[in-house]
């Protein structure tokens, strides 16, 4: 996933394993506004000029054909059926990625190819939790989390603290060694919570614990596991870090406020093997006048190894793919080259989004704009973008076009993993703003599955990402580039 | 648990081992408005005479002081969190009456007590699904249902049929036999929808099915399964039938719809053990003129073997134990003995409530009003009864003193399993009636823990069940008997 991505953390993440999941995002989490149609920290409305409001009718066409056609979802649901979830390593990303690239040559799709990258491959393995003491015995609902060491086979038994935030960690330092740490710490937004996920096993090994529990990082939970990955801090051990449920953190927290001693048995058998060979998946619908300048609509075909990867983000490649296949239907072609992009192992290590970078860093400058739709492909609600004073000026009239559909707002800030790396390499990006406001209820999880999206909301975001893309693909001049508008006023 | 039972699924009940679990309750379901401050089918509003106006001030003051406690929230996460999931003939179970009985003698409740009655002893042991065919093997995420028959140890292996309904089960009667069916029908209401949870192993068996699996009866769903009991016809075979979650049933109705050949293997380790000792705990509040004649406040202390059984029903036995608590605590001894009583075997046999309705039969005249809460112990609307119209006209009297707090609705038909045997002895019954609107998100789930309550609302919930018990215990008169009303006109 990513989620409300601040143009520093794009930066961050092109040099980092642990892709989105940095704590650089709660300014934009904050801003956006979800659930309702009204985007907080939008600029404000704009009406077109002549230039772009002639793009209206061919808009409107757009959208007309989008909205009556549920392929996208159809397509989302038949490939997170097959192959089920994604993880970079998997024989299922690999038979997946193959399987797109068929499907885009089906399609008629152009030059599609996959282009080869290096990816990790960690390996869950076998994974319980049991509470040991003090009462009962129970299983703990978990999940390993991406990256995390195993543990000896016949696991670790320790009693566990339990801490709210780092403070408290820090204020009980010395009742930490050889303890499991739990960080029972309450979902504020995912940019403030997840650093628990992501530090957290270091933090707690920096005192000598043994392992690290974390309540999973969630705005809801039915007893469901959150998965996703850490990052160790490489001075300090490696300990064995797991989710909990809300629920099952919950419980140990009470427990330990009534005065008992708590025991749990955890047992992971995750481990790393060598990298694999991956692929981004790439097909593309040829410009008219200048084939080589290119627009970028994309997702992620990777996922975490749980549930479907259906919300994140095989929804997200799926109205993608389906945006260029729409404007190939209507013979839209556009002055420039539309590319959708299916990217790999975005999840734990964004070797896609970075080898696709390196291996295209010559061509970087002919990139005029990369769109990656990784926020769950809900109800458009308009689009997300970082890109210069100037490129926001033609990109707010762009959204404009979307007015009719509730899906004109602009925000600064937006953008995603995978074209981060462009980014950094001077070229806009974005990303479209939707309703996500139960993202973090499914999010890594064994409920992120096909129901979770709604085939309309799926039709009316292939409108979106298709309008923008053909409109920025054929505007008479490439979209300026320059430093990041960052300020809404 | 019940939620919403007519009068004649009370009547049902109580010799059926499904408990609340009947398709009885649509028209009462339907009638019932959640989520709001409204109740549907509330008869219109009262102003009391003066023999129940007098109890105002007394109500306000059972009111103030219950919404400034939250005990009973406490005493059901710890009785959850010690004891967890309790089902009949677990040592859980008997332990956690055990807990209540010496927490009653605590408080200084009267006459407290186990009244044994013999409880069936199902048990789960290990389970497990995995869909072998179309594409990859997957694991399904399953409950057995209560009192399923288990699988050879090498489990079933047999293709899927899904259908959406018993209709279309029949017109694919020829393609069921030595088959797997899969019944995947949406929730419409519990009392609509669990029919198949009831019948729908003997349908599919009597048409030569080997194996029964049901989409989850459930209003929501993370990847959820709902256990629940299940009733065999005794003229056809027993076959194992187990939920799975919604996902999956949509899952697997997917692949049909694409043609695809569905096979899946499952193993149920469920078998039968002989009945056990149990008991129904009872402690009272003895009546200062009348001690002889009895109110109930009620809640079931069993549960299924799943989650921490909080919401149905520890939640009830708390707030029920606790309206007791505190009118002692107030001082309040009505001319009524209110006695407590927490159920045990509500969810698979309903052996309790049958158990005391047998040994207090020849008392049962001495029965002023039973009441059960059983709907989850959320905010409360007001009260539901199955009375007759003298005794409906004085309940809505009482009613009208918690119009302060919003809880005055009456509405006709309320009662609960475990009461049901004292309706059918002419006991006037009745149920809190409360925001259910997630109630069957987490009914009969690992997802039934203690957060799912609100300590605040629990409190409101108390002063409702103390306000009620302490009026009808106090009035001169005994609540008049007669043939229940059942119309709101």
């Amino acid at each position: 996933m990513t989620r409300s991505l601040s143009i520093a953390a794009l930066t961050t993440l092109a040099a980092s394993t642990l892709a989105a999941q940095t704590p650089n995002a709660p300014a934009r989490a904050a801003q956006l506004h979800v659930g309702s149609d009204t985007v907080a920290g939008a600029l404000p409305p704009v009406t077109p000029g002549p230039t772009i409001a002639a793009y209206q009718a061919t808009v409107d066409r757009i959208v007309d054909a989008a909205v009556k056609d549920s392929t996208a979802w159809k397509r989302m649901a038949e490939l997170t059926d097959t192959f089920g979830p994604r993880l970079a390593g998997s024989d299922a990303l690999e038979k997946a990625l193959d399987w797109v690239l068929a499907r885009m040559k089906d399609d008629g799709l152009q030059n599609v190819r996959g282009e080869p990258v290096m990816v990790p491959h960690w390996v869950r393995g076998a994974e319980s939790a049991e509470l040991v003491t003090p009462t009962r015995r129970k299983s703990l609902t978990i999940l390993g989390l991406g990256g995390t060491v195993g543990t000896p086979p016949n696991g670790i038994t320790a009693p566990v603290v339990v801490v709210s935030d780092f403070d408290e960690l820090q204020r009980r330092a010395a009742d930490v060694k050889g303890k499991i740490v739990l960080i029972d710490a309450p979902f504020v937004s995912y940019g403030e919570t997840v650093m628990y996920r992501a530090l957290g096993a270091s933090r707690a090994a920096k005192l000598g614990a043994v392992a690290m529990l974390l309540r999973s990082v969630a705005s809801y939970s039915m007893n469901t596991p959150h998965t996703g990955g850490l990052r160790y801090d490489s001075t300090v051990a490696r300990i064995p870090a797991a989710a909990v449920t809300v629920e099952d953190a919950m419980l140990m927290h009470r427990m330990q406020q009534r005065g008992q001693p708590i025991t749990v048995t955890l047992k992971l058998g995750a481990h790393v093997l060598p990298d694999v060979p991956s692929k981004n998946v790439v097909g593309e619908l040829v410009g008219r006048e200048k084939p080589d300048e290119i627009v970028i609509v994309s997702g992620h075909m990777d996922s975490w190894d749980v549930g479907q990867g259906a919300m994140d983000d095989a929804g997200g490649v799926a109205v993608s793919w389906e945006a260029v296949k729409l404007l190939k239907r209507l013979g839209l072609t556009p002055r420039r080259t539309i590319r959708v992009v299916g990217w790999t192992n975005e999840e734990n290590g964004a070797r896609g989004g970075q080898g696709y970078a390196k291996a295209h860093a010559a061509e970087a400058a002919k990139h005029v704009f990369a769109m990656e739709s990784d926020n769950g492909a809900f109800r458009p609600l308009g689009m997300g973008v970082t890109a210069s004073d100037s490129a926001v000026a033609i990109l707010r009239q762009v959204g404009a076009l979307l007015g009719r559909m509730n899906a004109a707002a602009l925000t600064l800030g937006g953008g995603g993993t995978d074209v981060g790396p462009l980014a950094q390499l001077g070229v806009p990006v974005g990303e479209p703003e939707v309703d996500g406001s139960k993202y973090f209820w499914f999010h890594h999880t064994n409920a992120d599955t096909p129901d979770k999206l709604d085939p309309a909301d799926m039709a009316k975001l292939v409108g979106v990402i298709a309008a923008y893309a053909y409109v920025i693909a054929d505007l008479p001049e490439p979209l300026p580039r320059g430093t990041p508008r960052t300020s809404s006023r």
